[in-house]
């Protein structure tokens, strides 16, 4: 293996994951969407997760739920193939399938699937804020290059089941831009969790769920501090990581 | 004085508060609102509180900031009586009117008046849900009986000056509404601070700034946890009240 890639131990029930070193590399958000998420699937429930990347988030689900099929789309042909030889690296090709594809494509054949969990860490940030990556792939992990919220929320309408739970990570600063999003597709926003880098800091990242079709009602769950006071990952921030892990 | 009535001490800049004990008292959502709202105000300000009740707002923020006109309408005959009592108990009808009409009416004559801040304290509760009080005024208060979050919004949007801010508490099973019903309104919603009632709480008051004309863009502040395990105010609640005082 040459030194463009690298491979990391997800400290997650035995998972492995290769990553190209010059694309993008997954970070605390994939944990925390993987991590929440797990604990709205079930058994029988087919998940899947828009915009994949390397797969960080179908690997690391699948070592948090049961799920029979978790599937991902993701664009970039580099990175679907890397997330396809993790799959293998992981022996999950009994669960886990990717399509190089672009969610805004509706004639796509996985797009005539309905899933129960629909996931996404989409890129953050719109073009016309801030400087843009001269490398093209990494610009569209990062940017809405290639698709923008407003297309990852059109197309995780479509593939949900009535009643089917929508779950996202994103920047705080876009919170009412993306709930008003949410709301115009019926998604209902039902459930929000904060994240803080640590107490007495804005909020810098959120998890938020919503259900396709539900009444209008939130809860909005007790804060998530990542770090304390001596710069160490928070006990409940641990805690949190170590939920649905396999026994 | 009757028993029907209670005069508190309300612990700010010497201010009293006559209260009808058969009509809603005000609780630690006007405290939270004063406080919040009078980070936002100026000594040039024109202030408007929207269904100000017996006046608790227009009073805790005359002790809070230095604005010359601080304003209320009130559609409940009585409370507006009181909350006229209440300006003349704290001598401070150089600065503060009431209003005693529905926000509905755009012909009435304070609509005619452009506002720096709106704030509002509006019933929490839809028609549709929760048992409606027997006594009228006091199912006004709780519940949209006179006027909905619709009706809030609108008004307030028409009240401010370009620029100008509108700041509100409610009910945060309601925010995903009230985010959009903003946004709608072309309030954007600029500023949110999430109130706990203790640490691993789900989240039960939200206030929330929106300017309005501005650009999409939210912080969300440190959140605001009210009682420590103990049971006893935070330390944090107790700067929070403290903040803006007299000297």
């Amino acid at each position: 293996m040459s030194e463009k890639y690298r491979i990391d131990d997800l400290q997650t029930g035995g998972r492995m994951l290769k990553q190209n070193k010059e694309l993008f590399c997954f970070g605390i958000d994939a944990v925390l969407l993987a991590n929440y998420a797990a604990n709205f699937v079930q058994k029988e429930h087919k998940v899947m997760d828009l915009g994949c990347g390397n797969g960080i988030i179908p690997v690391l689900l699948s070592a948090k739920c049961a799920a029979g099929q978790i599937d991902g789309v993701e664009l970039n042909k580099e990175s679907a193939m890397l997330a396809k030889e993790n799959i293998a690296l992981n022996r999950l090709q009994h669960r886990l399938n990717i399509f190089c594809g672009d969610l805004r494509d509706y004639a796509e054949p996985w797009q005539k699937t309905r899933y129960n969990v629909v996931v996404s860490n989409p890129p953050y940030i719109k073009c016309a804020d801030g400087k843009i990556n001269n490398k093209v792939s990494l610009a569209a992990a990062k940017h809405e290059l290639t698709c923008t919220l407003a297309d990852v929320l059109l197309c995780a309408q479509r593939l949900l089941k009535a009643g089917g739970s929508f779950i996202m990570i994103h920047r705080t600063q876009r919170l009412a831009e993306i709930i008003e999003k949410m709301k115009q597709n019926h998604v209902e926003p039902k459930e929000l969790l904060l994240v803080y880098p640590k107490a007495g800091k804005k909020s810098n990242l959120f998890l938020i769920r919503g259900i396709k079709g539900a009444k209008e009602w939130i809860n909005v769950l007790p804060p998530l501090f990542i770090y304390d006071e001596q710069g160490q990952y928070t006990d409940e921030f641990k805690a949190f990581c170590r939920q649905n892990n396999e026994s």
